[in-house]
């Protein structure tokens, strides 16, 4: 594995869970693997579970980490080809990315969507200029469009309770009080159908997906229906795609016990951070239907995993 | 030692001041108790001394460790139980502490108070949620009401310089320019009681601590009878436990030469920041009768005895 | 060598860029030398390059690495003895350098001048308190007049491509959108004098700088008279020294192709973050006359150096 930017970049994300599930019971057997190595960290936007969760996974390897917090009034950079830099942007990416790089062995990157312009958001333009000047691995904290490091701790998650060979596998949007990015359902989206799951997505009228991402998963308007039979529910608001950037609070869509009763038995899953009373009630959180902390525990040894097979072939 | 949250989470204080000066004598000596373990610190308000202190206290075990500055705007946790979470609040402590916890093995927090609310203040709750929602060690870098960490190393500065087996501590009120917590002030008196030193408290009228930690310490209003045949003079400022929050810039108060005149040659103390003649006078902070920075260079050893006496009760 | 703040803490300057030419072949060959020893890093400003490259080249050299972000709204420092701190600054140098350098083996700070008061920022009060007061070796990481880390980096960048015994240097004021500090200019003249090397400012009149540190280095205020014969353009803004923080923008003096046509085949360089088609045009940048980006990885190996220069000096 060289980057690790979206599922296209794994050739087997079951492989890839099998390691992270290896790394969960043997999480300091391959110290010498990272030994001189340093994790550089750059985030555009704040972080808290991805930052600590990949800080940890290097360090269980032997690397160092660095991180930069960059703050876009502080350091802003210019992308554009051939603009004259008398405004706003200090450093171009032509330059600021080949110097980052040349200090570190892998550079992972977090930048959020602005949600104003879907065509600009949807290239992908920052993490994708990382993967082409930065010379080193690219790892994905969280980009525009995309949350594969979040997805792998889902899929892994998955393997460690599924009950069935191929369980039902909802995804429901819920409410929430502003805009979000689709990154996370998105990448949640391909990872299901690259894992091969059996996949349902569920969200009212207008807060649709990228059908780039969701492929042919049959998408239901009605969250009761989609939830019959599940074995898993993982929910997650988004802002709409079709309507680009729009946010709709329906109270009606919050995952509830009494909607749960409808799953078989499912767990529930969330990335977080989630608010609770407004995304998913109380009780489903407090249940033993809720796997969420699982879910973040097990970001660390997905990360580890990655890591693990960027330093192995780049040896 | 499991948590270091108050003296009370202290069988023997002595006993740990003792390690304190062995580590400070030997501070590479147990190298290998920190491998493979990661201290979290997590900021919601700014530090430097107590930072930097345990920085290098777990590097000198062998740790490495992880910071987290929380902007209390950014990232504002729900301690509520069943709060409909559609404001302010973006995760509930019930998530964000097992997760957290999960990425680290011991957990280091600091949290100041507001100074509105003297109830919630001293429920200390967010220290005290952190240990019993965490799974793993917690270390108070601070919290609304204590600060044992710097009384341990206010503790061993005194071991180091007595001349008696029962020294005569005075805590001195002293004027400043805004409100402060009473922190710092209420773990001094509580750890000075446990040890069993001869300590007397005075402030002027008004500007009380809780009784809860001054236990049965003489108060006395009179700056100068206090100071009387004091061995060591530990200068603070706070706000007022009964007129919660209340503050008082009386310059009278200033400690000077003349006051310290008054002592047994005493020491004299502070945790630091210290506003030059605003609390203390330059001639007496030039003095040979000034330890703080002493004290200060003591935070490292007392939290690497802290550190070390967790990492061997995990073992 | 103890400290390193300017040239002239360097015996020999071309003996460290030697050094940190066999670090840049073997960086991993004295990873014994910084175990157990802890960089502190005090940032006054922000940082990125200089932060990641000293951070990096701590690592390669096994120590430990805490950075402290000072905002100067949260930890004024107070200089002046006497004062009466009743004001904005909340420590005194006197107490707050002797504490955070117990906690270290070595210092490095970054602190940017005012630009508002000449005899204050000349002083460079800051870096020469560190120096005064913190009893360990203290690096500037750039001062209110200095940035000597760069200027190592600079000159190993000529000894590497070189192709005479005494290449033309000529430094270059260019243009910027607002006032920028002297430091980089300053030490780069310092250096290169101290290097013997034949150097040739150029700048607009009124945009000078001290003669303290450009020396017997002629001045020439016609760009394209001064590119004649170059083997190297350094290219920098800097506000006026005479006229003191005074800027301009006079796009005329912007580096282009049709200048460096008037070179020997000169090499450009530039310390970045440059502002693309105002400082130097696109074409000069992405032609492989640029060395800006070796310029900038030399920085890692430069800091190796000074590192263990200080480290071996302090055994």
């Amino acid at each position: 594995m060289n980057h690790f930017i979206s599922v296209r970049d794994v050739p087997n994300p079951d492989a890839l869970v099998e390691e992270s599930i290896r790394l969960k019971q043997y999480p300091f057997a391959h110290q010498n693997l990272g030994k001189n190595k340093v994790l550089g960290l750059i985030f555009f936007n704040s972080s808290l579970r991805t930052r600590m969760s990949i800080t940890r996974a290097a360090y269980n390897l032997g690397m160092q980490v660095m991180a930069l917090n960059v703050s876009q009034d502080s350091w802003q950079l210019e992308m554009e080809d051939g603009s004259i830099m008398n405004e706003g942007t200090v450093e171009h990416i032509r330059e600021a990315i080949p110097v980052i790089s040349s200090y570190c062995d892998i550079l992972a990157v977090r930048s959020f969507p602005g949600l104003k312009d879907r065509e600009q958001d949807y290239k992908d333009r920052l993490i994708r200029s990382f993967a082409a000047l930065a010379g080193i691995p690219i790892i994905n904290l969280e980009s525009a469009t995309l949350h594969p490091l979040q997805s792998l701790a889902d899929l892994m998650t998955i393997r460690e309770l599924q009950k069935t060979d191929k369980p039902k596998v909802v995804l429901s949007w819920a409410p929430h009080v502003r805009p979000l990015p689709q990154s996370v359902a998105n990448s949640f989206a391909e990872w299901m159908i690259a894992a091969k799951m059996d996949l349902t997505i569920t969200h009212p009228p207008g807060m649709d997906l990228s059908v780039k991402f969701t492929g042919a998963a049959p998408i239901v308007h009605q969250q009761e229906n989609a939830f019959e039979d599940a074995d898993f529910i993982y929910v997650k608001n988004w802002s709409s795609f079709s309507d680009y950037g729009k946010f709709a609070n329906m109270p009606e869509w919050m995952v509830t016990q009494e909607k749960l009763a409808l799953t078989k038995n499912a767990r529930l899953m969330h990335c977080l951070p989630v608010r609770r009373n407004v995304v998913i009630a109380d009780d489903v959180l407090n249940s033993s239907h809720s796997v969420v902390i699982r879910q973040a525990e097990n970001r660390l040894f997905t990360a580890q995993a990655v890591l693990k097979k960027i330093l192995e072939a780049t040896q």
